[in-house]
């Protein structure tokens, strides 16, 4: 990651214990029950999670920093690491589902254990003024939002699968405003930047910043809706090989897709499992839960394409970083009320918007040394880029140059689409 | 299944308050979390087993019976019931570990709401003499003692997943005695019976008591112990393809078998995973947790065979049910103490008991009629007959025609060997 | 195998040479292409059976019998030892169809070559009386006839997965005579004799001739017919999980059966594939490829059940050997003509006849010293025996006593319906 | 695709001839046994490609120009349809294998038959001026060139599964000249065009020509030889998780790679199965049958990258079309002999060369209409594009802009590593 010290003491120890609550707060609807079961070799057990970015600050802060730190548990640093080879042997990721202990209590005791050593190591640096690794600290914070939409998204697939459509929250209910059209913005071609340069936190794939050349494009004004995404389906959107992806066309025929995740027909049309239950598809709303297969598909059908992630960015350097997040409390995309303005709309929050582009590393690029290193360089392989964050995504935690990444065939994210030309 | 009503209703009552209390006893050492992982497709969580037993009354006795009678959860019946296809749709077995809700309180109040009405029915005909399916209930009893035994070795599978190798139980240790040396009964050749006529309980698939011609035979004084499992094991038992079946070798190739089950080599010498903690293997104890192809190729490399359920059946009619039962709290084999008497030792409780004998209707079988004829009879292929009980048995649950089936290949129960000749 | 030497050594060339040729003309209709392909792990090449059973001869007869005899290639003893472990590594049964050298050609130089040699040996023997092996030599004839049957089942297979649906032989056609009803005939319960003791031929499992107990039985008078089994598909046969054995219910749900292998419905009715083209299905021949699970469903649908392999051989041993054969050159069950007779019709030839009997070693049983040791005995594990033999066998292969066995699932092979109560 | 009509018909009629002839030259080595199996879903048999190469012919070129032709065979064009959903069903890709029939003689006849209406429509042209679409004929022709790269590459994997190790025939050895040291060209940065603008043929991903941006960057002098790779090997290379991407760890793991595919360690060392049969690896020659992630964790290990394709196409521009190409009848790469010049050496022929460019649209990149449209943008997804030809492609069927394309997995063609930095 890159980083310049931006922060004061203070305000550091302020922002760790804003982090560290809200991961906390995502839990409290939980029934112990909900926190130990793994849905598929994709998602983890939200107790994982907790444990997990738990290890991040005992590995990577306390143990380097402190001499004399004492390990919670030495057998936690096997379980709960997930996937830093570097730091050793991990417990096997399909498995995660199957550790009953240490129990949620004890994984709480383990928070607080290393939140007060943290704490009195960022008190301590305020008082006297002793080095702190404050980069890694940030990455850790930031590392653990990632980790509380994961929490949401691998609760959502979880409570999905049972029978019983549990209910993970109240959220509001909305009136759908009317739907502005669909326009088109303008963006002429040149020789543009992208890429993070400061001030400010960012992972490292987001560097370094670079030029690249872009023909003019246009782009979408606001996110596809589920109502025009069931115009596809409509139109036999998942019966025309013509319109997919070779590779797509194969997911669509082998796991027998005819719909985004979570949607289910019934006798008055299309349902679909949200949050705050199990209700109509709303046309309005921005379609969600779907993958790069069926983004690049609705895309050929509509005449239109995915942008690249350099189009993307160029566009949204220019809007205000607003929208549907986490603390909006939806946990669903909402329906877009305004006019199109000058700058596309949804741009942050509602959706993470899936690219045309295949993560790979920025010309230049070089991983950070050590076991950070792993953070995000060997995944650049066989993922796609998407970007702008979700409703499950922290406010505090998206920028325009934000790289996400997942396989074309991933639908569990909060995932939507917004068309170029 | 087969019964006479030999119980007074008094006793019903009671017997089925010990029964129901006695698997609630079992999961008194679990933590919350550890009812609700589902470790293998064959296995089922604890709480599972916990709703379905009671499922069982509610379907199978309290809703035939009572006019009145209103389920506890309409949507239980679809979420708890295993494979009576008579009776619905089943949720999908290699599922059932997705389900966090209903919660284990919930389930807790499932089994007070079912035994409150089975307490009342059964009250009720002990005071005013109304008929009630005690076969039925009798049926239910003997099936949650099943599961009691399920929940066990379902819970030392999930345990032995983790790492962390938790203890279920502290359990008694023993000093080993001096191993007897194996002997040989003998058995003259004959016509027969087996099976089972009566008095008292039995399921459908130990009836008709029928004649079987035998060929004289030997049966092995006691079980074959780990110490002579061992030295199987260093004759190069599992590199030798000639001892095996050809399915078997398959098998071990595939999966890498090396050893029983649980067992794991460490620097001086082979240890076990048991539900009383991680411990070396105690050479005179009787060896588990092996599969009928291991059972099988040892007997091969022993010079020996594994009995037919007839050779052990005749055997058994001869012996006390005597032996070591969950009662006992060991929940392991344990070594046998005594010289071998008149009958072979060991033959009830302790482990189950391979036998060559794939499992087959008895000549004459008829299933009983709607879906408790689902109870037994459609697995009869595929599957081999094991004998007498186990460490994880209920005393009261085991008889002489009492007969088990499993896979071949599966090695997750208290299943061990005997020889015949 | 046993046998007793009741073949003059003249003799014993005569059947070598007849049987070394039958294979051949087996093969006559075959383009080059068609030898090589392997269509399922299940079935083998032709080429690779011509091989293979000529390697049987060169390894266990010429070999061990003549020190100077020079082996034509060293690594055909690799490629085309079959599953005997005690004589080597073998090349992987699955990947058969991969080795497009030795060519066809080259195949039959292989068979020119020991033949060559074993007519050499037989004649010597015959002149000079010299002492030959010549129990291998009959076991190797017969392992030969097996592999005949298995040329034209694996062909089969092979061609209807063509979509050109080649023919391999025209075969006559017949007209349907007026089916006789299915009656049925009376045996006596008792005590009574099955399996081998001479004089004559038979493989090592048709040993010792034992002793068993039969209930009173009852054996249906001809084999199940297609139009017996469409009644059963009509009867929703396929879509009730009732009448099946779990693990079958689990097989049809998982591969879609439908109908017995080869049928497909067309816009006039239910069509088949046989070796003699693609036509309608005849209501009065006897049904065929069908797996166990099928046999036994259908035969609980009927209000009956399957034979056991006992009480087969009681029934068929009053019968003449007689049916038809490979030798009738239908390579396709007939109708039966004639009115039921004093024994059972069809108990020879036309179709397999599953039983309900799982492939197991009778009492007493000892398999043959080295590699002949793995003959039979290893595959006693998850497999049913079928008796009588069908179109496909050889009349000089088959008696009353021979087991064959296939798993439950297995289909490809001419097995059918006998039913009995 | 694109093209400019610079052909006389005389001159296509010429092309066409040679081409189909150098196809039927792959096959004359073959024996008739060689033609029909498929030795893995990736790759096809020979007959397959000789009949679906001429089926393009037919389907593209006949059919729709000439209203009274006759097609050959009205199954074949179900049989020999690769992937062309637009032009209906197609056979089964993993069971081309199966189709025994047609004979190899009557591909051979259909390709005769296809042949002369070919001559006789561009005959027809020729002399009288009709209008025929060149640019089909010109594309078919450049699709059997592709086709004939498969033949060769799918027959060393079918030959590479035969224990005997077939000879596919007889190639010149060289004796391995002093190798030269790794050098580095410099490319300064600037904005740079890429992409074919004519004239001449080239497919349609080729295009539009367009403009990028590139970083400086260096490009390796020559081709990364077996003697680096085995350094990388002995280095521990393919135990290091720290050098693969994590897709390519996992492949790693999970399929046991140690080295490239068609090596094989032998006590005096590794050795490598050749189209020119088994033999010693040769240390200068250019390492080849390895994956993109190899190629990658190779370029990490030796503090180097991948060139972009960009990269690779700025450079290869510059450069001559020369190298070893299948037509020099290696049909393996060979040592580079010269010193290093002022372009570097190999781009061109040896070995198809991995970029780190997945395989996407060029920006404004338009399939064809039709049919043809599917033959490369529905591909783009998953896939890494390599650059350069290989010893095994025909000399006229490469150019700078040339974008061939592959899973990352894949190490069956002649792939092998150029570095970048």
């Amino acid at each position: 990651m890159t980083s310049t010290a931006t922060q004061s003491p203070a305000g550091l120890q302020a922002h760790y214990g804003a982090v560290r609550r809200a991961t906390e707060q995502l839990c409290e609807p939980l029934a112990i029950e909900d926190y130990v079961v793994q849905s598929m070799p994709d998602a983890s057990p939200a107790k994982w999670h907790l444990a997990h970015t738990t290890w991040f600050f005992e590995t990577m802060v306390l143990m380097p920093t402190l001499p004399d730190y004492q390990a919670f548990s030495a057998q936690f640093a096997y379980l709960f690491n997930s996937y830093y080879n570097t730091l050793g042997r991990q417990f096997s990721r399909p498995h995660r589902g199957l550790i009953t202990r240490p129990t949620v209590a004890e994984v709480r005791q383990y928070r607080a254990y290393v939140d007060h050593h943290m704490s009195a190591l960022l008190d301590h640096a305020e008082r006297l003024g002793t080095p702190i690794p404050e980069d890694v600290v940030t990455l850790g914070l930031h590392h653990e939002q990632q980790h509380q939409e994961l929490i949401i998204t691998d609760l959502k697939h979880l409570l999905s699968c049972n029978p019983l459509r549990p209910v993970y929250l109240d959220t509001p209910s909305r009136a759908a405003p009317e739907l502005p059209p669909l326009e088109w913005s303008d963006y002429p071609e040149g020789l543009r930047e992208i890429g993070h340069e400061g001030p400010g936190f960012a992972f490292d794939n987001e560097t370094p910043r670079h030029r690249v050349f872009l023909q003019a494009f246009r782009l979408g004004s606001r996110l596809v809706t589920c109502g025009e995404y069931r115009a596809f389906m409509e139109d036999q959107g998942y019966q025309r090989p013509e319109l997919w992806l070779s590779d797509g066309w194969k997911v669509v025929q082998e796991r027998g897709w005819q719909a985004p995740l979570y949607w289910e027909r019934e006798d008055d049309g299309w349902h679909a499992f949200t949050l705050g239950g199990y209700r109509p598809v709303v046309a309005a709303e921005p379609v969600t839960h779907v993958s790069l297969y069926e983004a690049d598909a609705y895309a050929r059908w509509a005449g239109a394409r995915l942008p690249t992630e350099a189009e993307w960015e160029v566009a949204a350097v220019e809007a205000p970083v607003e929208g549907n997040f986490v603390e909006d409390g939806n946990l669903h995309p909402v329906a877009v009320a305004a006019a199109p303005p000058a700058t596309p709309l949804q741009l942050f929050g509602d959706v993470w918007e899936w690219t045309q582009s295949p993560y790979t590393p920025y010309p230049g690029f070089r991983p950070a040394e050590g076991a950070l290193g792993e953070y995000n360089a060997k995944f650049m392989a066989n993922q796609y880029v998407l970007r702008g964050g979700s409703c499950a995504t922290p406010r505090s935690h998206i920028r325009a140059t934000y790289r996400n990444f997942f396989p074309a065939d991933a639908r569990w994210q909060f995932s939507g689409i917004r068309l170029a030309q």
